[in-house]
């Protein structure tokens, strides 16, 4: 560690894979982060958590772990990696953890969220975290680090000063970590990449990235759809920010780029897959929904997208939301 | 029966649903009808074959049923209602009931299947029928026939007194049977149904047509669905046909006249969608891969129907073939 180090609380509100993953890597860097968990909480308590870890495996053997967010009290950050699902109670399941200096990183898919965060608890101390990364869970207290794991953070109010004083927290810690000056713009790139595959893997019965990626017509259905997603987050970033927004996203390039990147992944099971594959309720409407209702009130065709989510949500209605 | 009342022999390949039906109806109307049996065949030699009609039930209580098609023999007419996905066994299934004068309906589902009986059996005999119904299969031996049920009928080579002769079949037969010049025309107009309608009832799990029409982005996909179908239609007609292709199909108006037809119909499962939600293979490529194939070679831009095909595709490899 570094000799002017600062350990910080942080609190890791829904640790499954990828608020697990990430709080261990706080944790690792010698930050105090108290996980709150339900479903791995004996596991964790007798087994510690284990991270097995395409850049080297390491383990938390007795973590800091609470059932219920007022034994972990308030923190300096909170890390809210709940499922989108799970929205609605996010509010009751963070507040015990914000104090006045408090700090909020929404680790999060989706669109809209940090929103909703901003109602609650105020819109300064809000942040986006994107993370770019294949993570899975294992059996209870185990999680997979596949590949990959830059986390991209912005400010809802793209305060540059504070989303790099935001980012400070990450210092030393095993975790590639950018700033951007706007939280709309990454969101919408972050969904080039969850709208197609999230989408596909789980229309297509359940199959994994290189077997979507094999399909000459899903391919072509990858491109089609980063390009509608980029025409909509390209009107809506014009809507909002105006003369400020700064050149357009290239969708082109964007779909080659994502394409790339993931023909470059071992078989992955996007977690929506996961969800679906298992019959748990599926983040239909941060990563479908919100994004096409947008499109809609922005006027940007998007019949891929629509399409797509219709199918989604019929799929939904088949689980256990 | 009219005075001038001529029977027929009748071979009816394929004894599903669609085939039993119109084979009943034509051996109620005083035809010599043989149905080729597999599954069905214990059932019906014990019990005749039941049809519950929404226009009034009936039953063949002893109707000629073989298990081979050398028993059935050459007939008048072969009626063929395969699913697609045997079209390569048809022609072993079909030929036995072949002889000099014999012509051949074949009433199955998608585009390019009567191309291949005409490399079989000469373009001559072989006619297309394009059933518009609801029809599914019971327990063995009982077929329900829901709603709707005009056939369509053209001939392979668009002759119309071939058409016109070949329709008289029917007289008598408790069916509606109309003729159209272009067997290419009816077959795309046909996928003006199948396409939206199966595609969208397997991709989303496995609903009713009602489900489909009730979620705003899915009745807009059926739009989007047919208006790529027409386009796709219409240049394969004007390739073929030339100046004697006639009006283009219209699109927007061919989306609503289905919409509104579909809506009227109860709760519909169609064919797709049962062999998919009882894991058996389903007319894929009929329905949707040579029709896209065509759009492709044709340039005819189908981003809906590719992906939809991409997605049948991938969700065919789960079942049985």
């Amino acid at each position: 560690m570094a000799d002017d180090f600062q350990p910080r609380t942080v609190a890791v509100i829904g640790a499954g894979a990828v608020g697990g993953y990430y709080g261990a890597r706080l944790a690792q860097a010698g930050h105090d982060v108290r996980f709150l968990m339900r479903r791995d909480y004996d596991a964790v308590a007798s087994s510690g958590l284990r991270i097995e870890s395409v850049d080297g495996d390491f383990a938390l053997n007795s973590p800091s772990i609470a059932r219920s967010s007022e034994q972990i009290g308030p923190v300096d950050w909170v890390i809210c990696a709940l499922k989108a699902t799970s929205i609605d109670d996010a509010r009751a399941l963070v507040a015990p953890c914000v104090g006045e200096g408090t700090q909020i990183l929404v680790l999060m898919n989706g669109i809209g969220l940090e929103e909703r965060f901003a109602q609650w608890f105020g819109s300064e101390r809000v942040f986006g975290g994107l993370a770019f990364t294949c993570i899975n869970r294992r059996e209870p207290g185990a999680i997979h680090h596949i590949d990959y794991g830059p986390v991209t953070i912005a400010h809802l109010g793209d305060n540059e000063p504070r989303v790099v004083a935001a980012a400070s927290l990450w210092d030393g810690a095993q975790v590639e970590v950018s700033t951007s000056p706007s939280l709309r713009r990454s969101r919408w790139e972050k969904l080039c990449w969850n709208i197609p595959f999230n989408g596909l893997a789980v229309t297509c019965g359940g199959i994994t990235t290189d077997v979507i990626l094999a399909d000459p017509e899903l391919r072509e259905a990858v491109r089609g759809l980063i390009r509608e997603v980029v025409a909509a987050g390209n009107a809506d970033i014009a809507a909002h920010d105006g003369d400020a927004a700064g050149d357009p996203i290239d969708g082109a390039a964007m779909a080659e780029n994502m394409i790339t990147a993931t023909d470059a992944m071992a078989a992955y099971r996007p977690s929506t897959m996961i969800d679906f594959v298992e019959g748990r309720a599926m983040e239909v409407e941060a990563i479908f929904g919100a994004p096409l209702q947008r499109a809609q009130e922005l006027g940007v065709a998007t019949p891929l997208i629509a399409t797509l989510t219709g199918q989604m949500r019929a799929l939904n209605r088949g689980t256990d939301r």
